[in-house]
């Protein structure tokens, strides 16, 4: 008999918000888990991502940069999610698709509607569990500010956007309850953590 | 009033056909016209042209590679293409959108119809006129490899690939005579020049 796939796990939410945290700690207390990131999370991923993040990023289209994100999406799908998943492992990713989606809806949300038929075309797999960490903007702000890293350009459109990316996320939870856990992220990390290990045990438990 | 939108002209073929010559050909006999070529075309999808056509390319899927094609295609569309059009110029482009549907039709056909999508999705823009280079592939293969460039992987596959090929490019000539003309093109250059300069001289009478 096959062994039953591993979950996919993703965390989502406005940048400082810990989410990165939160994936690194529980992957620390899964065995076996694969932690990666978007975009990026597998060498060819990385290549494109190296296109989007670099040089100016005003040379791209707001259509050919979902395009870009959708590739480095398919590979890293292809080649690091969807083996590990397979061989049963537990699949940790700081931000996936609902990243794509809530960061367009927020700057071209004539584009919502393509982004959506996108992922249906070439992507198609969505998280078993997705965690949303909420944070109050103007804390987030200036955390993420904190560690630039030349790559945080979001950031730099400031407090009003990141407020319209909070409200994304928090209504893209509503919308899928099923997957998406929001979770109160202005607490100690070790307090978080352990709430998001309490969820993950009580959806790993044989029904 | 407005100048009229330039003529969007295409050259397809096999490689080996003569096309790059005769899109050439044509751009020499236009005044003010614009030469471009696929993969390609603009600095954003030269960028992604390098990650498709040097490297390994068996690191790419037939997913990712498409998405990479067409996000190159729409930086060129936007940034080449449509500029050049809107200011009345005519556009001669060596392969477009119809060179990825054939090649996959050709190498994964099951993936057809998810190019179709992905082009309406995302492109839209169809040439007013497509000329295919006919040639037989015996010679086309010759001529192909006598100036191998190290980007001429599909000239690799061979006769048997490079015949799919050709009766991929006759079905789609087929499929669209709205826009597509085929040209025998075992014949001397000038006299395939003089050919397709009549036709374009046609289609650019005022009706």
């Amino acid at each position: 008999m096959a062994a039953p796939d591993g979950m996919f796990i993703t965390f989502e939410g406005i940048d400082g918000s810990g989410k990165s945290t939160q994936a690194r700690l529980l992957a620390d207390r899964i065995p076996d888990a694969v932690l990666t990131r978007e975009p990026g999370g597998s060498p060819g991923a990385e290549e494109i991502r190296a296109l989007l993040l670099t040089g100016d990023p005003a040379r791209w289209s707001a259509e050919t940069e979902i395009l870009l994100f959708t590739a480095a999406r398919r590979d890293h799908l292809e080649k690091t999610i969807r083996p590990a998943l397979l061989a049963g492992r537990t699949v940790i990713c700081d931000r996936f698709a609902d990243s794509t989606r809530i960061y367009q809806g927020a700057t071209r949300g004539d584009l919502r509607a393509a982004v959506d038929r996108l992922h249906d075309l070439m992507i198609g797999q969505e998280p078993d569990l997705t965690f949303i960490i909420d944070m109050d903007p103007v804390l987030a702000l200036e955390r993420g500010l904190a560690r630039r890293s030349g790559e945080d350009r979001f950031e730099e459109m400031g407090l009003a956007f990141q407020e319209t990316l909070r409200h994304g996320f928090l209504h893209l939870a509503h919308d899928h309850p099923e997957r998406c856990v929001v979770i109160a992220g202005q607490r100690p990390p070790e307090e978080i953590a352990a709430e998001i290990a309490a969820q993950v045990a009580a959806r790993m438990e044989p029904v």
